[in-house]
């Protein structure tokens, strides 16, 4: 059977967001949860590891006008469900939505709103561990081997020591890490628990799942059978895995429909920033962005990335220049604007969902955690010209159905300069990126196309036809869509 | 205002059920939650103190025709909230029936076949303190000071240890204990919180609410606006506090409708035990079920009770024999069945709600916690001859109202023979107990009634009327109940 990926996600504009740091507002007065008198950390202040910014789902409510008129489509939220973290990775309970974040009623209120704006939710599913105070785990903390649900975990001996990190822990902990004990996914009881929180919350009308670390659960069929049971409930749900690598494996067609495309955020980078990257802050996260490369070896990443997978899962993958897990691009560059915009360009012109971490598009700064969760800034502090770039881009998208499912055709990649084309039917679009600091012209192929674009619809460039020929005129670090 | 009460309390025979003991019973197919690998301790072996048995509310629904054969109207639960604890009072949500129970359906089920059957569901509120696990305080156990969470407990100190004993706690516990965090009650949010909490589970249909340790939260207007907020949804609601002695202070009409009578257990026990009383077994709760009393100190304990509170409040007491706290009349007693069967006599003929504890029926023996927690014997082990006792007395004081609501005579009180009469109107019955070890008789002047029962209901005895006098024979360790 052929290879079956949701519609939707492939005419999206995904935007991520970091529920305690977008937006935060008062609850409704009817609201039952309404807690008066917890403090948290000054919006604007810098984040800190352990500190909560109280931001919530009310506030994204407030922010959809401006969501909408930025061109999002749909909203991929990190966790909310009950955590006692700020990034809420570290699951308390898998059935409630945190109360500082407004709880069950406020989802249910956002995906009301976000479905009549035909805006869809995509929630982060962590299921490989859950946390301390997860109540499974907390009745083995309290009862030891007397706790019936010592088969949950892997507890390797006792006592577990969950908090005195003088003891061995005794069980294992995701990376070690003993604040996440890891789920025993070979208990058909965890496994049935897993696929039942899968089941719930597509029933309550969310429109996926993102994964988390699904890769460390290496159990035949897991999520064959998760993909099964929330297709069934709605066959268009979406479910994209964080896989940062080649992920063919999980991208057969039975697992998942797309992943978190890393593999296209290291190469666009790289090439777009090319030494300006600051290597302090790319050499965690394993996506190498660096070191610099040049259009032909972007283009050869391209080229094998496109290869990798069957063309309904590269249609709804899941791009980005950033995320929760990276520092911003904006910070990655050292704050040269021009290598966001030609990456943002290249984002926006691929196949796949793009996906805007939360303030990249008003050009927040962010290094590595918990700097790349500040806040979003107030209007005051927003790089315009950043904002206007995005929505014209994503406006673009929106207008061009090539620009979302369109073949890509490598035309040019040569030194610093990056030309191709997305071609739907009739519909012929060009990009072409000058990531050098110098102006130049190419001399562009055409055979591939059958039509010449006349009309500059981005960016900066001139250009005329030579018979198949494009002669492109680029000025220093400018990108121009042509179509 | 005068002082009002539920009407069905005052009509009803509770049993109190410790869910983990009582009845297991395999879900319905359909149920969502179907744990099917979970181990629990083996149901007949001896209860351990951190042990699961298994127990659950399908297994209690499929008991409810015995309950319904035995006479009860009421059930009382201990908590049956998610918590890590075989008793359930170190609560770790509160808006979740423990998954163990079956999770809330099961109790929406319960509800619903306890309805049909007209029988009424009170549930045990912990809303003095949570446990490590609850989520608000597990926050701040992950996140120390950072934690928004930190006024919803009372923190002393940093750091907070919760599991390692040989740090100090650094925070409020009930009687110390570090595995139950009290609530800052003065927090408005707290207070908010637990309002709510009194309020959904009523709306969600239960009939009342048994409070532990209400007396800890000694905020002024406290359960006053707890109990305006819950007889708001439901007027008939029953609200019954743990209160072990003098509780004039709850009872004035405003917070609780009873308290659980051990005001009435300790001096009932020391009547009909009274040298058989095992001392090392009720030493620990402060119910004083010894020194043995003779029938004249126990007549003045009896009538100091009945003088102590509005006679709105008496007929909605909840009275009891034992409990999930103390030791088992059986075997506080001895063994002596004699002394249950009195006591029992005693229990089911006074004004106010009897309340059976699960098994005592049918002779279930129990020392001290966790022996009081067996699980419900098999029929074959059922004292029969105790089974017909309950019985019998439960259809007589469903059978005449006087037992239920009629004023208490108290017609004779010397040595160990203790006689008083039930009257509602035209309805006059009489009880004679004799505790003691001789056959005995006895001239009862009987000028405060107005009738002369001739029908032994239940027990042993004979008597004749001489003028207003009766004349009562009485076996020895008998009692007779005349109607």
């Amino acid at each position: 059977m052929s290879i079956q990926t949701p519609n939707w996600v492939k005419n999206a504009v995904f935007y991520e967001i970091f529920p305690d740091r977008f937006a935060k507002a008062k609850p409704p007065k009817n609201a039952s949860q309404n807690f008066q008198q917890v403090e948290f950390e000054p919006w604007h202040d810098p984040p800190t590891i352990q500190g909560y910014k109280g931001g919530n789902l009310w506030g994204v409510m407030e922010k959809l006008d401006y969501l909408q008129d930025l061109g999002i489509t749909a909203l991929y939220f990190t966790p909310i469900f009950q955590s006692a973290c700020n990034h809420r990775y570290h699951t308390h309970d898998y059935y409630r939505v945190d109360p500082i974040l407004g709880g069950n009623e406020a989802l249910q209120e956002l995906l009301k709103q976000a479905h009549q704006r035909n805006m869809k939710v995509v929630l982060d599913g962590v299921f490989n561990h859950a946390s301390r105070g997860f109540f499974y785990f907390n009745d083995i903390l309290e009862n030891g081997p007397y706790s019936p649900w010592v088969n949950w975990f892997h507890i390797q001996d006792w006592p577990v020591s969950a908090y005195n990190g003088d003891l061995p822990a005794n069980y294992a902990g995701w990376v070690g890490n003993r604040a996440l004990p890891e789920f025993n996914h070979e208990n058909p009881d965890v496994r049935e628990y897993i696929m039942q929180v899968g089941e719930y919350w597509i029933k309550q009308g969310i429109d996926g799942w993102r994964l988390d670390v699904p890769y460390q659960i290496e159990i035949p069929g897991f999520w064959e059978e998760f993909r099964e049971r929330v297709k069934k409930i709605n066959s268009e749900a979406y479910i994209v895995g964080e896989v940062w690598s080649d992920a063919r494996y999980w991208l057969d067609g039975n697992q998942f429909d797309g992943v978190m495309n890393y593999v296209f955020t290291g190469p666009t980078i790289a090439f777009t920033a090319g030494d300006r990257v600051d290597r302090a802050l790319v050499e965690q996260p394993d996506y190498t962005p660096y070191p610099a490369q040049n259009a032909s070896e972007y283009a050869q990443h391209i080229e094998t990335l496109l290869g990798m997978y069957d063309w309904e899962i590269q249609l709804t993958q899941l791009n980005l220049l950033a995320s929760h897990d990276t520092a911003r691009l904006f910070s990655i560059a050292q704050g040269d604007r021009a290598s966001v915009k030609l990456a943002t360009m290249l984002l926006l012109t691929f196949p796949g969902a793009p996906c805007i971490y939360y303030g990249d598009e008003v050009g927040l700064p962010g290094a590595l955690d918990p700097d790349s969760r500040r806040c979003f800034p107030s209007e005051e502090a927003w790089d315009q010209d950043l904002l206007q770039w995005h929505k014209t881009l994503i406006q673009l998208r929106h207008r061009y159905p090539a620009l979302r499912t369109g073949e890509y055709k490598i035309l040019y990649a040569k030194n610093l300069v990056y030309v191709f084309a997305r071609s739907l039917a009739a519909s012929e679009l060009i990009i072409g990126i000058n990531a050098a600091t110098e102006a130049t012209e190419v001399q562009v192929s055409t055979d591939q196309l059958h039509s010449q674009p006349q009309n500059k619809l981005c960016g900066e460039g001139n250009w005329r036809w030579e018979k198949d020929t494009l002669v492109l005129s680029l000025p220093p670090r400018q990108g121009c869509l042509i179509g």
